[in-house]
């Protein structure tokens, strides 16, 4: 399932983050990055809160986009989306053929989330959804940077700690995902704010 | 009018570009720069198509923001926005007190504007604000990029010398606008396109 590659510096990742829970409708975004470097692109896509639609919707914005042939990791912000909106990585791992990392600042408490994912018709399906991406693990920081957890699908783990610490320039959060908070925010809110 | 400053590397500088023209109101993009190096923010702001809004939004955007005491300079991506909503770049300076430089990719077909202007009932108020930005000058550009057109206000043409080298990391654009062009199209349109 998982293969490893070479990994240039200007390796092309989609970092995909969403906006603020106004409306029935969520704004994504998608930046494309080279390496940690500069910014090629912008993608921007909309999901439904509480929905389960980020997954096609997501490969869909991968599929269509012009950067399709050039992207060679989709970086996750978390695997909820728009509230519980969940994310199937292997789907998007199978349908796109790129390799997906879900980051995130710190251990997600599943057993919460599994609770709430009660009050949801379609709850046990959300909750295999979660399971399917498979287990959580740490990647420790550098000079000093906090370490983060990820998941995976379609890529080592010794290739995600390359590319998290190529592209952690500013901080722990690689920057194809800061970038994305940053416009997600910005667009919705006036102004950018908070951490990806 | 106009002051020389000292310029670091990493000079906090405010890039905005305009969308498409697609609805009455069309939404421009403020991008936070550290020199040519990363984004620390983004701002966003309406202005009205064919409108005399662009110069007042802009003020404002720029007062409001929280990276409003760090921002050295301005930097337009030509005098219009959103069809013929000219900018006050004097205004702009004077209420903010930060410099501003225009920046265009070929001598713009003052000519043609003023033709089109005619068709304004306030068509000479806008001739008027244009003509208030001043000469258009040339910046020759380095390592065989292509020269750019400026204009400015509160700011020496050296000193835009300096600020154009040290943000134009990967054309002839800088990138705090080119990067806002990004965004904007990518926001607007699903997907980025063309060039600032």
């Amino acid at each position: 399932m998982s293969s490893d590659f070479h990994i240039k510096r200007e390796i092309r990742i989609l970092g995909i983050d969403d906006s603020a829970l106004i409306n029935e409708k969520v704004m994504i975004v998608g930046a494309v990055f080279r390496g940690g470097d500069w910014m090629d692109g912008v993608l921007r896509s909309d999901i439904t809160k509480d929905g389960l639609d980020a997954t096609d919707v997501i490969c869909r914005m991968i599929l269509r986009s012009k950067h399709y042939g050039q992207i060679r990791a989709v970086m996750l912000d978390g695997i909820t989306y728009a509230g519980f909106n969940v994310v199937d990585i292997e789907k998007i791992y199978r349908e796109t053929g790129i390799p997906v990392i879900v980051v995130m600042r710190s251990k997600p408490d599943f057993e919460k989330i599994k609770s709430a994912l009660k009050y949801f018709p379609d709850g046990e399906e959300r909750w295999t959804i979660i399971e399917r991406a498979g287990e959580i693990e740490k990647v420790a920081g550098e000079r000093g940077k906090g370490s983060i957890y990820i998941q995976r699908a379609g890529i080592s783990l010794e290739s995600v700690s390359k590319i998290i610490r190529l592209t952690s320039i500013r901080s722990n959060i690689p920057e194809p995902l800061r970038v994305a908070h940053l416009i997600a925010t910005g667009i919705i809110l006036g102004e950018s704010r908070g951490k990806a």
